[in-house]
């Protein structure tokens, strides 16, 4: 009964979305049972490990229970990809889909097209461009994310990265686990972070993070964004704002990439970027990995132009065995995992509960949230 | 003719060396040359790679020139063990001896007293304890380091190895090389610093540099050493003396260990002590590996009640292949580092120069480098 009335409902909104866009459909849970979907990274044997991995298919954001007892139906896979996925399956008519950035469900313009009952694309974690935001907006969907709930998990992560590429880590420890011991090897290209300069290409939420936790390093802190860092917290961090990102980029000993993927970030740093930036320089890129020209990267670090690449983005993720960021020499990359700290997952497997109770009871999430709202794109993505 | 009237001198000295003791020999050079032997790390290949890699045998800390030019004898050699040892050849006629912590010559009792010319022992970088500082204080010898020259460095290093643990980062790194992606085997036990507990056993210089650092972590610092720290800095750091170590221990999600190695810390951390320890503590261990008791660290990695342990110090350096510290499980572990990065380097060569330049001359050193000064003990080796 749920069900039918829900796709009842449903229907009708949904056939309204080619003659009501650009308006938007109105975002709130008409009465009755929603079909939830979430697509999320399996854990397997892990699962049991910790009782707080709540990011995992096993686990399901701990909200199978509550969502179940009010009626709705939720579906939790990790199988996302072609035409015979679980998540494909589902397509049709589903109401509501959770992804995560460290396990994208790319959500096409032609899923949207397909997803007629879809009102509700809910990011756990921080970025949606795996999200045809465009085509998202222009069917009158919502996209929200839990902004702010990894943020830290993020910055803390960028700055291990930093220092894991300055100390010249991963052949040292290369070295332990081969048997062999060769300090003069590591040392050659070992530095302190202190005096040096760091550029974070971005200062939101996560750059500012990032540079706080710089600031006793007593680096050359320069930062580039659309705006400037509120006065007094600049004046507290002492990071220096540059306007022109191709004048900073060429001082930077160390450059952070804090952006998101957006149309005028996919590719920004392509093979001509590079080339003018120091020779030797340190990249760190927890950002999204379509924000570099994969080759160009390789190619840089193969001829030492680039002396250390970390993050843990990729471009597609799951990286394929074959991604050439695997083998290029002086890396420190990992899986997509900053943001999925244990610490991480409970703050945003919160936010995607709060922000579903919000929406069967038609409420407003926090505005931070909003990707896209009601059909309007926020406007980092304009 | 320089060598001829050096050896008369010396003689000198040294044969009164048993009739002072403990009475101090007057650490100044008498006229003449000199007879200095350097033992540091082959660099191999790596020497032409840079050129302020001045810690290798082959730049010798960039003053052969400088020494040779004084008519002083300057012998460097990485080869310190054993009977037929390059070092032991010098041992009978050295006045000098500069070694360092990162491929330590033992300076035992036994070679103290064969070293009959001997009158100063430097140490290319900071901690000592690779020689017999009670031996060499009997011999009324003057041993001394260059302070302050790589804590920096080494408290830098100790918060990039925190992160390591916390972040789990090894196995994210290990899966990339090795064709996987399974965030999951990575996510199901990474943190975030942010809130947890730090404890530092020993708030000296390192020490404090690493406080210094983790304050914007929004982390529960606490420490414990001899002496409170200066009340301002204690506030602007916000972390809490603990007078006894054993109550703050077990409060403890990591530990970092920033004591030097004396009688009084060999072997601090037993079983009995780790057993202690929260299960699932991360240690931090850049100070001395003889401060941990080797097979019950490795026996605790084992048995998860470590969960993970990162440092550059062993017991003995080199460490040899069969070092069950290479093979344990959830290890972050180097070859000993941290105070060897190029900044570092060129700090302490600059201070090894300006203590031999005041040795030359009858000057005293900057009074924090001394370690034993004619024959005295400083008070931390008490």
């Amino acid at each position: 009964m749920w069900r039918a009335a829900s796709k009842q409902v449903i229907r009708t909104v949904g056939s309204s979305v080619s003659d009501l866009s650009p308006l938007a459909k109105q975002l709130h849970a008409s009465p009755g049972s929603k079909k939830i979907v979430g697509v999320f990274y399996k854990a397997n044997e892990y699962a049991a490990k910790n009782p707080n991995f709540l990011g995992c298919v096993e686990r399901s954001l701990g909200i199978r229970e509550w969502l179940e007892s009010q009626g709705h139906q939720y579906i939790v896979t990790d199988d996302k990809e072609g035409p015979n996925s679980e998540l494909e399956k589902h397509i049709p008519d589903l109401h509501v889909l959770i992804t995560t950035p460290f396990h994208p469900a790319y959500v096409t313009a032609e899923r949207i097209k397909r997803a007629k009952n879809l009102q509700l694309l809910l990011t756990a974690g921080i970025g949606s461009d795996h999200i045809d935001l465009k085509a998202a907006a222009d069917a009158g969907l919502t996209v929200a994310e839990v902004t702010g709930s990894n943020v830290v998990s993020v910055a803390e992560d960028e700055l291990m990265r930093i220092l894991i590429l300055v100390r010249n880590f991963v052949p040292g420890y290369q070295q332990v686990i081969n048997g062999e011991w060769n300090v003069a090897a590591i040392a050659y290209r070992a530095y302190d972070l202190e005096g040096k300069t760091v550029g974070t290409v971005g200062a939101g939420r996560i750059g500012k993070l990032l540079l706080q936790r710089l600031k006793p390093f007593n680096c050359n802190l320069l930062y580039h964004d659309r705006l400037k860092i509120d006065p007094a917290l600049e004046n507290e961090i002492g990071a220096k704002f540059e306007e022109d990102l191709d004048v900073m980029l060429p001082k930077c000993d160390i450059i952070v990439i804090n952006t998101p993927l957006t149309e005028k970030t996919r590719g920004l740093f392509d093979k001509e970027r590079i080339s003018k930036l120091k020779k030797g320089v340190l990249i760190v890129n927890n950002a999204r990995g379509a924000i570099m020209d994969t080759q160009a990267v390789v190619d840089a670090c193969s001829s030492g132009h680039i002396a250390g690449y970390s993050g843990d983005v990729w471009n597609p993720q799951p990286a394929p065995k074959d991604h050439p960021w695997r083998y290029m020499p002086n890396h420190a990359m990992t899986p997509h995992i900053s943001g999925t700290t244990i610490d991480g997952q409970l703050r945003y497997a919160a936010g995607v509960k709060d922000m579903l109770d919000k929406y069967f009871k038609g409420e407003d999430f926090p505005q931070q949230n909003y990707i896209v709202k009601e059909g309007k794109l926020a406007s980092q993505y304009l």
